[in-house]
């Protein structure tokens, strides 16, 4: 049976949205064990179904790993630990970023061989119900050429095993699809893949076909892969607030609103990352899923999910194989 | 009289948009030279309102700086060398991206003091009517703070003159709004900018807000530039689709898509970048436009108003001048 240890109090919404997201989860998943960080009264109604850990502060959600780290009452720092302690198998918060997966990397330490974790989100394709995994999306400010091939094989791994594709599609996020095209880093990295011929890699991918369907892992540095990121979320709000004022602006509008919705509550699942589970750091000791801040009951649901996955999967130790068999060591 | 030289030839729809684009941007303007340069047949029509200068071959639209310039009869070269020999005050093509901007810098040669050239592009904003322009979108594959330095200034200098902005509020582009976010390069570049306090500077900004409509300037070193113009666009492009798939999606939806369709032909106007002229390169002598390559009459005559514009504003000489003065020089 696999635990996960949760940190019940990072979300911007509270415990509302964690102890409906235990709920949810538990309706579709059992043979699991719950360890519960946070305040032991608001976790009352869930003793029944999982062990509750107290803790008695909550990180704010700017902090950084020190503060993370100084902060030994923490449900973040307090539910780190008890992973570490209790061997669990992986971590779910809702809580800081940054704070997060930096102290989740300081205590829970690097796979042997891994240079860099690397935080990894799954997006939209136009391919209806198809995902691609990007990686880094902003765990590094900067990526030596070695750090985006253990990218490239760590995102893949994880396609294969988490989305059971035979072979996923690797491709490098770059500025043309050409050979030589990209950052001095991200020319070297795809000199590197090529020359190991490493199974999937596809060569590079321009930002705007990245996401037509066909590359199942897109792999960038860390700080363009945030760029990529923070931009296509900003361009889907901005265009959902442009649908919602075409559909206001007069009687007609609103009527064809009426008449499409069908339609358009379709596109609002296709698009909906509240069903993506949050991000994922890949390259540390055990399985440590960040769910969006702002999750509700159903997305922290869908990030519990893909903690027990991955840790069903054994994802940890496929990297650490995938990236010493790759390398041919 | 401003005169501006047009590569009639590199559009992806040949000389029928080319054409059109010159006809329908003389009914808005006069009082400027046109040099024509192509297949003189094929401009024919044009006698009368412009000087032809024939050219016998087209640039492909993957050729790279070292092609174009070997390329002697091809109409971007004698675009290019035309635009030298009569001293024209700005140049306009819809070629080669790559191609045309090496050559035209080769060629025109950076302003004294400027490090790189960008190309620039105007996005659309959350606030209507409202652009805000991004550089470098790709002229670079790598940037150091300096060169980013004198993006944003340049930058400054155009939404200044050309969109009649008393202090654009200028950003850089980051993984974080914080000071201490971004890579090594924008770190460095924020600093210089705070240490001299250039009139305007407002810090970083995430991918997610940036075309929230606060921002007029974004700058960003060419990669990660790049990515985010590009995946903004396949955003665009991904959400277009799903709102069609939306309203096709049975009986009531299309007769919704019927009564909001007024909505929605405001909101592709909104966002039609077409409407934007294309992208500049800042930096070099001489203004360089980019139209399209896949450019109708409209969108080319777009091109060749934003090429007008910065010539009657004198932005080649403002950048020389506002580089040096803001440099403390």
């Amino acid at each position: 049976m696999k635990t996960i240890v949760v940190d019940m109090m990072g979300s911007d919404h509270g415990t509302a949205a964690t102890i409906e997201g235990i709920k949810l989860f538990l309706k579709r998943n059992d043979d699991v064990k719950l360890i519960l960080v946070g305040n032991p009264e608001e976790l009352a109604p869930l003793q029944a179904v999982g062990e509750i850990v107290a803790s008695s502060e909550i990180v704010p959600m700017e902090a950084g790993a020190m503060e993370v780290i100084r902060m030994k009452k923490s449900s973040m720092l307090v539910a780190i630990n008890t992973m570490i302690e209790r061997n669990a198998d992986a971590i779910v918060s809702a809580g800081s970023t940054g704070g997060f997966l930096s102290a989740a990397t300081l205590k829970l330490k690097l796979i042997e061989g891994v240079e860099r974790a690397a935080l990894m989100s799954p997006f939209p394709t136009a391919i209806r119900g198809k995902k691609a995994v990007v990686l880094d999306i902003g765990a590094n400010n900067e990526n030596n050429p070695t750090q985006i091939v253990q990218f490239a094989k760590m995102g893949s791994i994880f396609a294969k095993k988490i989305y059971g594709l035979e072979l996923p599609k690797v491709f490098l996020l770059s500025n043309g699809s050409e050979e030589k095209k990209g950052s001095p880093e991200l020319k070297e990295a795809h000199q590197l893949l090529k020359a190991e011929a490493y199974p999937g890699f596809m060569g590079n991918v321009e930002a705007r076909e990245a996401l037509n369907g066909v590359a199942d892992v897109i792999v960038s540095g860390g700080f363009a892969g945030n760029i990529f990121l923070k931009g296509c979320e900003g361009i889907f709000v901005l265009m959902n607030n442009l649908i919602k004022t075409a559909f206001k602006r007069n009687i007609f509008t609103k009527i064809g609103y009426l008449l499409s919705k069908g339609g358009f509550d379709d596109l609002k699942t296709s698009l909906n990352y509240k069903t993506y589970g949050g991000a994922m750091l890949l390259g540390v000791n055990g399985v440590v899923v960040k769910a969006h801040g702002s999750s509700d009951g159903f997305s922290f649901s869908y990030a519990l999910e893909v903690a027990l996955k991955m840790a069903r999967a054994d994802v940890v130790n496929l990297i650490k194989e995938g990236l010493n068999d790759a390398s041919g060591q």
